[in-house]
């Protein structure tokens, strides 16, 4: 496949725009799961108060920087790809630790920290003995993340823009994104999003509809989100609606793999083997590393695929979302095949 | 042996007193350390300016609660022992997250954070392929530690008093530890102290001569401090200046086990076999923490020894100096022996 922009034409590959967290994990039993009364393995929005609670209640925990789409622009980065991100914190040493992160892993990261308002947005992540993870989420600064945010200048520069749909929970975020959008697509690139979670599709089930259907070229979502955009229960059904609402998709399935769709064609590609699974935290984002560093380096879709998988089979055999291994090399392994 | 002082006499079985720190961990390279012209494997102080210096050097991190009596004094609640710990943190963000951590294992923690001055201190822990741990230490709010946060009851109220040969780094935590040295012998409890770093030992050698031959009953050290103590290269001239010097001493020496002695006999313990060394952060710690849990409970000193083992062991095998294994089941296993 060719690239869809000349790579040699803008100066970064990818541009993502997420809410900007850290990730708080502990290790908590399925019982101090269900007595929260959330659902494991989803997301839930706290304020301040019930993010506090609950981290009363947790164990002791690990500080990493998260934010979903701020872990793919990472996972990019790290395989060699240009990268560059979105996102608001506050001037606290939770954001400087944010700030840090996501540059020392040699992501361009311009956005002014606010200088009051709302403590940096954390999400409290915990992980069942089963590897799964629930995460609680605390918006914070990140709910100041606005159209002003984000310059035309910064989104054209990249070949393909990147959005998490976790921003539509932000109303400020929202219409960050659809400004972005405009921006990208003025300018000729392609515009890629996740719909980050079943429950993130619920709550703005219009607003993903209309996102997927008029504003958005390449989608990214899991089995339960496909389903639950087009309110299917069986999975073939919702990848033929797919296939008619967008140019470019990549489904992904856990260890079934993923089904990557490009101007109509059906390709499954396989999950990667995983040889200690840890935590499940960010396999997602990380996916989405792997696919959207191919497709914006003009790999085969397949190629781009199985990069994905590749990517998510590392981050799941450790605490926290962000890689830890040689994702550069693992990349050249996967693309000059 | 006995135990120092009946269990069921006191309501705490270990009081620690130690700089309260936040660790913030990446991985680095050798040449990274060579460049910074610190000495692998040793502790650094630097303030608050160099500090942010390396840490804009350092790739990314993970933040996890340290501060090396606090990593002691959490295992040895971990094991199900009794456990209070004193230091000094900031009303800030990584304050609370010291607080919640040291609490949501167990430890009793009363000391009220500083409303001003520095934050909360933290140690930048490079650790290098070979899982050594090279440590810069901004003391931050831990330096306002002092004998006022030290109060009589909660000294009196535990069998064994703990204290980090760190503590003579910040001036007015020297005067606690004498402070709470002397409230602990008057109410005849034993009075235990490590000697934290040789480095430390040499920048204050007249205080820890004093310190080890007047006012501790039990001493922890590794082979380069007992050396750097008294002035030798020859380990079995330390063990025998040791012997007429303390009660009790238990002298670490890595993958050689450790030297446990006791009213002047001299006990060999092996190490514990460790299956994936990834991060020697703690080692000294944990071993601390085997040895009070056993010697508090009235353990023999060869039971105390090889708990230490084999709590060390278990923190060497993942990132970060606090215990992630079942250590409670480890604490019975080996003491019911």
């Amino acid at each position: 496949m060719d690239a869809p922009v000349d790579p040699s034409e803008v100066e970064f590959d990818v541009v993502g725009i997420g809410n900007a967290l850290v990730d708080v994990l502990s290790h908590e039993s399925e019982e101090f799961v269900d007595a929260l009364g959330v659902v494991k393995g989803s997301m839930t929005l706290v304020d301040e108060a019930r993010s506090g609670e609950i981290y009363a209640m947790t164990g002791p925990a690990v500080e990493i920087s998260g934010g979903s789409a701020a872990n793919t622009i990472v996972g990019i980065a790290a395989m060699g790809g240009r990268a560059e991100y979105v996102g608001k914190v506050r001037d606290d040493q939770l954001g400087t630790v944010f700030a840090h992160d996501i540059r020392a892993m040699g992501v361009t990261y311009e956005v002014e920290p606010a200088s009051g308002g709302p403590a940096t947005g954390s999400c409290l992540i915990l992980v069942t003995p089963d590897a799964q993870r629930t995460m609680n989420t605390c918006l914070g600064a990140s709910v100041h993340l606005g159209p002003d945010d984000v310059e035309r200048s910064h989104i054209e520069r990249a070949s393909v823009l990147y959005l998490e749909g976790y921003l539509f929970d932000p109303p400020e975020a929202q219409e960050a994104f659809r400004v972005a959008a405009g921006y990208a697509h003025e300018a000729g690139r392609i515009v890629s999003a996740t719909l980050s979670d079943s429950f993130c599709v619920e709550r703005h089930h219009g607003a993903f509809r209309d996102l997927v259907s008029n504003h958005v070229d390449l989608v990214f979502a899991n089995e339960a989100e496909i389903l639950a955009l087009y309110g299917t229960e069986d999975f073939d059904v919702a990848v033929s609606r797919v296939r008619d609402d967008v140019r470019f998709a990549a489904l992904t399935r856990s260890e079934k793999g993923s089904v990557v769709i490009g101007d109509g064609e059906v390709i499954e590609v396989p999950a990667a083997p995983v040889e200690d699974l840890v935590d499940t935290t960010g396999a997602g984002d990380l996916y989405a590393s792997g696919f959207l560093h191919g497709f914006s380096r003009g790999a085969d879709l397949e190629a781009c695929g199985w990069l994905g998988s590749r990517a998510a089979s590392e981050v799941i055999s450790h605490l926290g979302a962000r890689p830890e291994a040689d994702m550069a090399a693992m990349a050249t392994e996967v693309l000059s095949r």
